[in-house]
């Protein structure tokens, strides 16, 4: 696995925890390839998975591991359990850009992106590399802005070095309307955007259960409290607007229309890698009469996206064995904006086990 | 449709939005059987619908209208623009029991009652008749108790009458031991028990939301307010307990088995119809990671049910004359404690649907 | 009394439910001068009320209460048994301003005003008349605008017509810079801003909950859900900027510094005169325990600001009765934005208790 | 200090918290008597402090902090820092009971304790031992039992020894009808019980504010979920009972009666030292309008408990060196079952800044 962000809170909770879980630390809670339907689908084991990647921060792995631990997000004593993994994914990250004042064009960043990608697996000797982008959501583009964001000098990096590719955040990534095209033509697997981890999750069932009860949701009002770098990230509400679209995308596709509602995004530092979510849901019953629906979430985002983002990386990398090629609608179970495909979570799941059957065919 | 309990809050909602709903005062809101796939399935059409019932109280129908509309409930206006329908229906119900001190055994009470429907059926001229329980909950019995119940008096009663039968209460109904072999071997359809409309239909999309991401949910309870009649019936234990087995089973059907926590079912008569229901859920994710969700569900109970309640007796109603008899699983969609077939409300949607088309073949 | 905003929801939720009271219909809940330590403090009776205001509205005030009854704001068959009441109060309805295109100037619209409630004070012989603003929140006024906005027009009319003022909004009436001298030197009893009806008069007991139990609050984040044309003033920031000043202050008063988080006001139509407030508190206990609390209040705007509106007419009446002039920091206990004192609601109520005291004493 | 039940969560926290705090690791967020009010009253110093106590169980204090460590209660690393600190109070923990079978008479046991008591006041040279009950709440007494409950027996034991005591759960302790006569003569101060950590100290804030706003509770819901040892006791009805009687007399002194509503207190054991608590208010506005306030409170039992320990402590070390004597009426604040006074926390916070200042006066 290559990551985009690879010292970021997800990709030091997968690797570490990726880690634990190959050493019979603690059970795959959270990974749903590793439950009974995927038995037989051939994917790669996690004993088998070797990490690296690109970020511009520079403070070592077993370092931000152990600020994870001291937050709650990974157990006491799992930093020291996994140093040797944590360091040996360190030696294989690589700065990451534009850099401010970065004097490399576009081209040239793709092709040095796509350099160090190829680096990494010709040293490890994998047999394939997925590029997972678990990178800070990116701001929204300046009007008339002529290159291409980082996310999507990244997507193409990894198109360039023939990797299977994941997007977990909002940012465009693939979807840049200058990659339109080679997304399509694409001979690699690719799949996203913006991992689906909590209020959306929620969304994703409760509102398929308002249709089919042919309940009248009204009004659909939602706040996020986070801290991280996601949360002041997002509180940029260019930022934000990707996100939300994600978010009413699930409900204007389930009910037919937009309820009234906003969805706002807070920043809220002291909260760390928790997040908070509360949901208010306005409905009418028959005859008209008025009730409510209340949620609050409280989660660990790093906890809830890891275990979803080495899901990814395995159904990719077995796809790409596979010979599937292109975007992967039916991998929308994982994410709020998918390539296509219904939103509600139970045809989801349901296309997703309809995928597990296809890897399993023998190629 | 014979409602037993036809003075309660659900028989009177569903006798005043059927009329309402007729007339095109005001839309089906609720109805599953209103939506899309239900076209041409063949189900009768709700202007074509007489009531009737049994009841051992004793107020008439507008008078309870009047103060569901007081409530809030019915909306103002609606019990004198459907005076008529609800005098049509008051004049259609008779005594039930058995009554304090009543001298008749059970064989003569099953008699009089299936007398009952019988002669209503003849009065209004209805290819079919349509029992329905939506009587208060009934205590559990007593240990040793020789006698039937009166919610399986009534089941019993419908069988007799040759009736379709639905049991929209935890009451033991048709469930009863003594009742087995005639529930099996009936030779009409019947549904049950125990209608799902708040918490254990929250239950069940978020149950399966927990499974199908490999998240290991800790503990899960609950505490439901509520006031009318079911408050108190349901604050005795005993008939608390068959409410809260459905319950459980939703739970334990889909996470594989129970988690700890406990659910309340608390009588608050202030709250009257309207039903407010907490759930706390502790779950774990990735590395162990605690995290929880919670819900307040704030329902009025009457307008959750009335419109399911039409629903089933138009369902029974095709059924009956499609010819197919006996348990119905395939409505599990609508129960709490259903004949079968999954908890997941997702399976259950699919299912209703896979039914509506089997009513849709032409017999 | 002389509602600026005659016409809206507070005002004919007060009109109503004053005349419902002194009929001996209802009881005074929510009426804090209704209480026994306010028994000898020579407040005006209810009964001796007389209303009329300003609108820019038209259409009539029974009308306007039987939508309010049809939102569950007044009981049913309230409108029509206070008929006569409304029809007096509309009678007393003038027509406020500035319109669009209005020719007149802000001394000339002063002028109006006063000579209106002047006009009103004459017809109704009442020994003195209490000017209260209930109208929907300004925006903010432009950068550099020279001109009075229409709050500060209507508490300059009240000031020039010799009558106590009230000012139950956000908007800055005798607050405006303009107005700063003639404020502190006014001959009159006046009292505000910005009535304490929900999220705030929680705020208010428990900030200093968290501060005397010395728990350290990291973060106070709140949404508000509000229809009617509150939510849609106060959905423009600039409006509700003076709202969120309010509520942060109490905070900041009561805790000694700003925690982290927003308060957001959303304009939610389908809610209509209903709002709904969540707020999420993260704070730390000892050796640093991070903590939760959260909070839903579902309330009623107008049936919580109109007895409050009555109590504060009563109390300046008897104020002005009894000679007293300038600001009232005593009457803290109902405003989010009050003139000094504690922000603690208990101090608050204290102050209160000794306001009546000083109002007992003959003169 | 000496505590009864010196191997449970808020003891072993205090201990260790007292050693943090001492030595500038952490600040005393939560200790009332770390702030400016009671700089000058004489308390004693936290550094001065010795602890000591009784416990029927058997594993080691240091074993205890790493297991409130790892679920979060403590911080990392705090066991060790005071490990030195643990290891003398470990040494200072004698065997409680009675134990099963035990064969000693109450006078016996008291004789023990008491003598328990001395031989550490003796060995550590304390001006005075404040005895305190943090012990696993006790099961209901079987009806006639002739036998003082463990509370009372170590309570007696205090005043034998001569010892300020504190009573902290809803025990009986002192408050035995056969020490009701010894408990009004006492010799010392004594404080009690059920110290107000939660739910109650919500209670204590919010129905004030419903008298003080006139506004009409109709039903006051709530439901506690907590592990620990504290869940699996207060499961028992019996032990319940004092503890719900308790928050109880919260609101029935509060708001003049007491509404409908239940409050449940259920084991959840994976919650551990957590404790969710959430309460549903019900209450009409002005004209009858229905409202809904919900609080949900997410807490640290021991965390919340143990500052309050220390300042008791303190306080009652002062007083008995002040020559104050009996039931302490001031102390309101910390208990949800006062020695009297009133229930409203604004008015107790008065009152303990009150004998602040009493304790203040030289002697």
């Amino acid at each position: 696995m290559w990551f985009v962000g690879a010292r970021g809170s997800v990709a030091v909770t997968a690797v570490a925890g990726c880690a634990a879980v190959t050493a019979g630390l603690l059970p795959p809670t959270g990974m749903v390839t590793e439950t009974p339907p995927f038995v037989g689908s051939g994917l790669p084991a996690l004993s088998s998975f070797v990490f690296g990647g690109h970020d511009t921060a520079g403070y070592p792995l077993p370092k931000k591991a152990e600020s994870l631990a001291a937050a709650g997000v990974l157990p006491h004593g799992l930093p020291s359990a996994v140093h040797a993994e944590l360091d040996a994914a360190d030696a294989e990250i690589r700065t990451g850009g534009p850099l401010p004042a970065d004097p490399r064009g576009d081209e040239e960043l793709i092709a040095g992106f796509a350099s160090d990608i190829a680096g990494f697996a010709s040293r490890c000797g994998a047999a394939r590399t997925v590029v997972v982008n678990v990178a800070t959501t990116e701001p929204a583009p300046a009007a008339g802005e002529a290159r291409l964001p980082p996310s999507s000098l990244y997507a193409a990096a990894a198109l360039r070095a023939g990797c299977p590719y994941v997007n977990f955040t909002p940012s465009p990534g693939l979807r840049h309307t200058a990659l339109r095209a080679a997304a399509r033509d694409a001979t690699v697997p690719h799949a996203g955007r913006d991992g689906k981890t909590g209020q959306t999750l929620l969304r994703a069932v409760l509102a398929p259960m308002f249709r089919q009860r042919a309940l009248d949701v009204r009004a659909w009002s939602g706040t996020n409290l986070l801290g991280g770098g996601d949360g002041a990230a997002l509180a940029d509400p260019g930022a934000a607007a990707a996100k939300n679209a994600g978010k009413n995308r699930t409900l204007h596709d389930t009910l037919g229309s937009l309820p009234e509602g906003k969805v706002h995004i807070d920043d809220v530092p002291v909260l760390g890698d928790w997040k908070t979510a509360w949901d208010h849901i306005a409905f009418d019953g028959f005859l008209g009469a008025r009730m409510f629906l209340q949620t609050t979430w409280q989660g660990c985002d790093s906890a809830l996206a890891a275990p979803l983002v080495l899901d990814l990386a395995r159904l990719l990398a077995r796809a790409h064995q596979a010979g599937i090629t292109g975007p992967l609608p039916e991998l929308g179970f994982y994410f709020k904006d998918p390539d296509g495909g219904s939103s509600a979570l139970a045809d989801q799941y349901t296309a997703l086990l309809g995928f597990a059957e296809r890897l399993r065919e023998p190629r």
